[in-house]
Parts: C-alpha cells; structure tokens; sequence
C-alpha cells in the first residue's frame, strides 16, 4: 500500500511547493507516499476549458491502476470532517492488500467528470474553490494530521 | 471601512507568512488593510484548554470595536461557497459605512465561545479542523478571490 498524490502541473510558487513538502514528509513517516504530476494542458482560445480537462484527465487516468482506490478532489464532492476521513484512510490502509490509496488533484479548471466517474470517492475539502496549489497543501496537510490520529500521537505544528 | 484580520499568535512556518503576504498584499489593491496578531497564550498543566482560549478571547475582543462587523472562523460555523462568500463580502464593503470587517482566526484549540457569540457571522472554511496557520492562508486567498469575483477581474494564478 502506497499513498500517492496525482496532481496536474507542478507547485509554481515556493510557499506551496515548501509547505507541500513539509507535510508529504511528514507523511513518508507513516507510510510509502509518491508524487506525480502529469502535464498540465494550457488552454488556448482554441482548446477550451473542457478540451484542456479532458486532455488532463487522460494524462491523469493512465497513471491509475485498476486496483487503485481512487480518491477525487472536487466542491461538489462528499464532505468529510478529520475524524471521518482519519477513519476512512484508517480502513484503507490497514486492509492490508496493495491497492494504492490515490489522491486526485486537477488542474485550473479542476477534473473531468471521466476522473470523478472512476473515482471511489469524491471528497470535499470545501465548500470554497481553492486554487489547485492550494487544495494540494490543505490534502497534504490533512492526510499527515489523519495519521497523528490514526496512530494516537499528538499533532506537531 | 476597512479589512482587518484578528489572529492569536504568528505564523512560524516560512511557507505560511509567505504564503499569506502574497494574498494580503492582493487584497490590498482593493481595500485597506490590517493584520492584527494578538498574544498566543501557552498551555501548560496548569492552564487547560479552555483558560488559554477565555484568555486568547480576551486578548481579540479588546482589539475590536462595536461597529466592526465580525466574521469569526470556525469548523462549526455556517458554510458558504465562494460565489456567496463575495456577494455577502460585496455588500458589506461597498454599504458606504465606516465599520471594519473583522476576520477572527482563533488560534491552537481555536476560538471560545465569547468570541463566535459576539461575531455577526461564524464561518466555517470546511468541515475539516485546518491549523490555524493555514485557515489564515486560506482566508486570505478566499478574500482575494472574492475581490476579483466582485470587480469582474480575472483571478490570478
């Protein structure tokens, strides 16, 4: 079991590059973490919103496995406090079989409905539009302070 | 009328104070505005929880005014989304008056109930507990974002 972030692009700005690595370091404590960024697609007056998303999300998807338990980030997703989702990241990563526990980060414009249609779940982390580098910090973050509860060790700031 | 953000304590993390300058320095193309930062008071055996968030109170509420609208942050409080966030930032700033918007960000254990009793407005970010640190960042980009949402600008990455 891994627990990896699929995200489109890379972090351009160094605060959320640096607090992104603060937390996914925390995370590599508990268990194996990797990040992958497929390519982000810029969109043009000729690709439009819904071409760039879809071009996105076939980046995203063959990155996947078929036995990747695939978790979607999108505002119109499930809303789950910290102890819910320390639970269900809890269940997933003590199962004890291999499936990766992946998390999925759009680009701008956020994900195609091909992402969230495969996607075990679809997850919420506001009801606000956080910009991408943004959602990657506060999902870094909060899967760091689901294992501080999952482990019963106190949350270090 | 001006923005101003009420907060116990500062913020230690690099990545965080960078972070929240780059939104802060945004807003203030739209609206003055002010950080205010408040003395974090430590826990210790002999201080609980609750005696360090009455002090911490203490501390934000002499630093505001009975005019102040005050918008309190809380994992309780009611959700909005960021079209709705800016509608209600849009009439509160542009109502010609002189009082101040006032964003309260509580700060370890969050804020006491003296604090969310007296706001005209509890706010909740997500149904997640997010460090203090970052509800501030994610404050600040959500106010951003609200200011370009309500001059019709593109919002910039």
């Amino acid at each position: 079991m891994k627990i990896r972030f699929l995200c489109v692009g890379g972090l351009k700005k160094a605060f959320f590059r640096e607090g992104v690595e603060e937390y996914t370091a925390r995370i590599m404590r508990y268990a194996p973490f990797e990040m992958v960024e497929v390519r982000e697609v810029r969109s043009t007056k000729k690709t439009p919103r819904e071409v760039v998303m879809k071009k996105e999300a076939e980046g995203l998807l063959a990155r996947t496995g078929p036995r990747d338990f695939i978790i979607a980030l999108d505002e119109r997703g499930t809303r789950l406090d910290t102890p819910a989702f320390a639970e269900r990241l809890e269940r997933l990563t003590s199962a004890g079989g291999s499936a990766d526990v992946v998390f999925v980060v759009g680009g701008a414009w956020g994900l195609d409905a091909s992402v969230t249609g495969r996607a075990d779940l679809v997850l919420r982390l506001s009801d606000m539009t956080l910009p991408h580098e943004l959602a990657r910090l506060v999902l870094a973050e909060q899967v760091y302070r689901a294992f501080t509860i999952m482990r019963g060790e106190p949350y270090s700031h």
